[in-house]
């Protein structure tokens, strides 16, 4: 089957260790043993990945070396961190492709997504990014670099950053083309580099802004025309009621199951409830199903044994 | 024209000013300006760039955070300077062509560069990267870290690593299907993240080195099959006795000429030294003519107006 396999930022990088360049390696190599099962099993893949930990990383270095250096805006970060997690895919795949005698090129192609300058997301930001800061700091921040900041939960002051919905990939026929071609491609990493088409204007260009990976992943498989979206995070299955004494697990949900469930506010927006929208809006945009599973669990589900299943 | 565009460093970021991201947009539109000029004269370009000043930045805030976070190695380094160049190359270029018109896609392909892990270069490392060390934190540096650090014309102490010599680029086949398809390309900058077969595996990784980006143009231009390899830097003309009273530019050198220049030791090792070389090695391997001149006369020179022409 064709498949737009889209992993969680802890199947790259698990935060329970200091995050060096040799942990993210073996956690790719673990992540990339099942891709490897998915091509052995007559899959064609496209896959794309968040990036939450390693852009984290990125302006967090940045703000530690702000005094000497100036520091990246973040889009720019965002393309720094495809480049780092690309590289790391890549060459572990192909290498494990070897290592089974498989023949597949591995590729990372840069991809930017468009966004609407208009979208209201830009007056409400909203996704928590990079480090903590104090009070004071953030009274700072907030005067020096416009930025907004919260107090996050009692844990400290943190900035954030809109999060709109992703309209457009700029680089989806030359990712279709190669995938068309065979090619096993990483794009969109993190949800793709944010940019605007500022209004009348042919041009377009990076906004500080970040966008959830698994809705840029809809808009991949949509034009791929890949049969399924496979979302792979923490859990088996989706569940409603979550956390409390008649939580339950979901096997299959349709288009109308999706809206209903997300109306009453069953998934919390930071985590399952992008996920659900994401399988939801590839399924109505005429994707055969999409599933959400753990990466674990990826080969059981395609072949209907685990996981959710979200078809029309 | 089939041309390979190898852009210097300072096409890209010219350390003149503090190196913010608007001045490195800024000076990008520059260069795409000029490589715009080529596709409107009906070129098809293929582009490569270096990446000195921006790994450098990279590994300074590596520095400058690694108390509070694990650097990063010089390969995933490099990784991630691609990423950044090559999204402002792409936004930029594709930006100035749909303004002219011109409907061409632009993108940019991470690339791995093949070293052998015997090349001579391991054993003496002699490229200077990074910040500037005092003599006691080189000492330290060298005990924790392994590193080679170097007293750099007295300026202070430098880490060193080693230059190996580019045998292959991992993705050419990729990169030249999409050329052939007349999609514009970034590809290789820095000259590739360098990696290594250990002796025996199928398997590559990363290592601790950095390869000379004109030297790796030279095997993406012949693994193109362009029949110009145009290496843009500072100057309109490579000259020999270079800075003597009897300096004299060259219009012309013949390969034989190359090989003449370079025993006498006519280049200097660091900068146009590898320029003559690379240029060399891709009309040897079938090219036909290499083009060393600056980023403003590049149309003149490939008409025969201005630079150095090499041809067999």
């Amino acid at each position: 089957m064709k498949i737009l396999v889209a992993l969680g930022g802890n199947a790259i990088l698990q935060h329970r260790g200091t995050g060096t360049a040799e942990e993210q390696f073996s956690n790719i190599e673990t992540t990339c043993n099942q891709l490897v099962h998915l091509l052995l099993l007559g899959h064609h893949i496209a896959i794309t990945h968040g990036n939450g930990p390693q852009v984290g990383d990125i302006l967090l270095k940045n703000e530690l070396a702000k005094n000497t250096l100036p520091s990246m805006p973040l889009d720019v970060c965002g393309a720094e961190s495809q480049g780092m997690i690309g590289y790391m895919m890549q060459q572990s795949l192909d290498n494990q492709l070897k290592s089974v005698g498989l023949n597949r090129k591995v590729v990372t192609l840069l991809t930017q997504t468009l966004v609407d300058a208009h979208d209201p997301a830009f007056k409400n930001p909203s996704k928590p990014i990079g480090p903590f800061y104090s009070a004071m700091e953030a009274s700072k921040l907030r005067q020096e670099r416009g930025w907004t900041i919260v107090n996050d939960s009692g844990r400290g002051y943190r900035r954030v950053v809109p999060s709109p919905n992703p309209t457009a990939i700029i680089e989806s026929e030359t990712i279709k083309s190669l995938y068309d071609a065979g090619v096993v491609v990483v794009a969109s990493g993190g949800g793709g580099i944010p940019v605007i088409r500022p209004k009348g204007q042919k041009v377009i260009r990076g906004v500080e802004a970040v966008i959830d990976k698994d809705l840029a992943a809809a808009l991949l498989a949509s034009s791929l025309s890949t049969e399924v979206l496979l979302i792979l995070t923490d859990v088996q299955k989706v569940a409603i009621n979550f956390g409390k004494p008649n939580e339950m697990p979901l096997e299959k949900l349709t288009l109308a199951d999706c809206e209903k469930y997300l109306s009453e506010g069953q998934f919390p927006s930071g985590s399952m409830g992008p996920k659900v929208e994401a399988a939801r809006r590839f399924v109505q945009s005429g994707g055969d199903k999409s599933i959400i599973t753990s990466l674990d669990h990826a080969i059981d589900a395609l072949e209907g044994r685990n996981g959710t299943v979200i078809t029309a």
